[in-house]
């Protein structure tokens, strides 16, 4: 199960760790990679929009909801 | 009553904004500050050191620990 999410706000590598670490702290298991350049996010491991939601927006980055493939 | 907290990792305004955001989430009457040049951020309105060392954390920044004023 993949997923990919569109996050605005991240403008570097420090942001790009920031997302990934508050979802990763929030739920143990998932696997986030994080594309700057399409202000994308793809998790993997866990399949939870609100969790996500949560942990995005707590982290300082706005959580734009999941992209269509 | 400021205190003055070393933080790494922080490199640019989304870093900024995602510190800030992980302490006021954790910490809804803190204010704080972020100086990026001296890797510092200063935070009144709360006394924590704990939190504000588990907010940085966990939003993917390094906490050092207080500055010595």
């Amino acid at each position: 199960m993949e997923k990919t999410y569109k996050v605005d706000g991240m403008t570097c590598n420090g942001c790009a760790k920031s997302v990934e670490r508050a979802i990763t702290t929030a739920a143990t298991t998932a696997i986030v990679k994080v594309n700057l350049e399409k202000k994308q996010i793809t998790v993997t491991g866990i399949d939870d929009d609100v969790l996500i939601a949560q942990a995005v927006e707590a982290a300082g980055f706005d959580y734009e909801g999941p992209v269509l493939s």
